[in-house]
């Protein structure tokens, strides 16, 4: 590493970009390069804005993920994050602190992930530092997207009587990193251990769904599933001071989800409400809407599952199960509570 | 830690801006508590993007800056970099990696100091980032700023016959460092030891002299200060591809360096060119306009210093001494050589 320098550094990573991303993306006017990025938008957009860190021994380690995908993830965490407020992800800056004793490979690699889900989003990396630590190597995106003026998709929004609903299956992250940790031993057919690693690993944050839901104006609130249902619905119930009741048979879990943790003798359920990382959406619409927007999403082939309703006032989730219904606690994905 | 929970982490740091920033600060439509800010620029008005971190042990030392002044400082990086590029700062995100052992304190300390300079330029954090590490404490700070449209202030078009300007005084955050560490038992006079440790330590960043750069449109190219000026120049020869010659007793030092660097018997221009983080603005005007500009600066009682020219093509920078002209290493403060 101290041969190449940082700028020799910067340079290499920043090649492994180009060569996928293209050199002139929309609205930079510059990028990578000088002591800022200068970026342009349209005069009727608004600009979304998040940041989110991954730090290696805390959110991934060498053996449940790839370099690779760690870039690829950490970018999908900040998209998914754009993608909640109906946002189109468009230009992010990466910091990274890294370890004295990394290789630059393995920053090529994080960065080739990084680069494959930009193309796929369409979206460029204008800028980012990069810094030394005695520490674990940590990744930061900053994203900023856009979204038409007015339109953005809050939390705080959710009217009683409107329906809950997500745009995918959940649980599939936390089985994916079940199986590559106290299950990894566990056979399974290929098609079944790529599905669960991919859900882990590859997360497909729903930019889709989300301007679909922007557009429609009739989306009263939405979240990304990035802590776990149950934590993203009480996010909502908070933020509305309404009560969420979902119905636990609803919440939709895909077959080999369902199949790993029987394999396993493990709860699904579990695992969609607190896992966490799928990345789907969970929000609320107008009762009368719902048909509009399933035929929406039905056009585009995604998902939207109606798995309760906003039941009355107070800040509150319960969930429906056969016999009873319980209140569903916060506690996701915390770090500073587990 | 544990017992207050991220989110109640988020609410206790969060309530230290509001006390001091308010609550709608200019541009705003959403700050922090959903998925993303939302925000809102001018439609004449380009966005100015950059992001910096520092590492505890790596940028800074509990012996060598107070937590509140690591706040100031981290955002004073950021605020320089928009100033470089002749913007003016607006929207923040902080990213803080947190070791287990920080008490709420440290962090409520780091954010007033955040809120303090937010303050000074009126910008507002709209959001971050806090996550666990078993490493330091990092802080990340993602900075927007906005400019003129074309009107920012780049690094490759310095042109021959172009003269060189500082907006300041150099070698003192090197002094004040050099204060708190290897000469930290000197005696000194309290003024001065104030003022050598407010350099390292609560640098200002130039926002209006950039402005005015920017808005003269005669300014041909830019740099902060933050790796020591031979670095700046460097940059600023590299991407222009112009050779750079300064004069060495034309570099501004103020009084109190020179008499700490002789009391010490250290030297300043070595301060100066190597030590970095005075987040001065080092740049280039046309030779005609040098007039104009100056008293523009005078307007305002800030320093314009000439202290060399563009003299020719190729990537180069040199430094003329009482008997004799050097070539300039570039080797300031880089992490990844020293």
């Amino acid at each position: 590493m101290r041969e190449i320098g940082e700028f020799g550094l910067i340079d290499r990573l920043a090649s492994r970009l180009k060569q996928r991303v293209g050199s002139h993306p929309s609205g930079v006017v510059i990028g990578i390069g000088d002591d800022t990025a200068v970026l342009e938008y349209q005069p009727d957009q608004q600009i979304v804005a998040t940041t989110d860190a991954l730090v290696e021994g805390v959110h991934f380690r060498k053996d449940t993920i790839t370099y690779h995908n760690v870039g690829y993830k950490a970018m999908a965490a900040s998209i998914s994050d754009v993608a909640a407020m109906g946002g189109r992800p468009q230009h992010g800056m990466i910091t990274m602190a890294i370890p004295a004793d990394i290789e630059v490979e393995t920053l090529e690699c994080i960065y080739d992930g990084i680069a494959e889900i930009c193309n796929e989003y369409d979206c460029a990396v204008v800028g980012g530092d990069i810094v030394k630590t005695d520490g674990p190597l940590l990744i930061n995106v900053a994203l900023l997207g856009t979204v038409e003026r007015g339109k953005a998709l809050l939390r705080s929004t959710a009217q009683v009587g409107d329906i809950v609903f997500v745009t995918g299956t959940l649980g599939g992250s936390a089985a994916g990193l079940a199986l590559r940790c106290q299950y990894k031993g566990t056979e399974l057919e290929q098609s079944m251990r790529d599905y669960l690693i991919g859900c882990h690993e590859r997360p497909t944050p729903q930019v889709t769904a989300g301007t679909l839901l922007a557009e429609s104006g009739i989306c009263t609130s939405c979240n990304d599933i990035s802590d776990g249902l149950a934590s993203e619905l009480h996010e909502i119930a908070a933020a509305s001071n309404v009560t969420i009741t979902i119905i636990e048979k609803h919440i939709p879990i895909h077959d080999y989800v369902r199949q790993f943790a029987s394999l396993t003798g493990s709860d699904p359920y579990s695992w969609a409400l607190y896992g966490g990382e799928d990345y789907q959406l969970v929000g609320t619409v107008h009762k009368q809407h719902v048909g509009a927007i399933q035929s929406k999403f039905q056009e585009h082939q995604i998902p939207f599952v109606v798995i309760g309703e906003v039941t009355g006032f107070g800040n509150k989730v319960l969930m429906a199960k056969e016999n009873e219904t319980i209140e569903l606690e916060k506690s996701g994905y915390n770090h500073f509570r587990t």
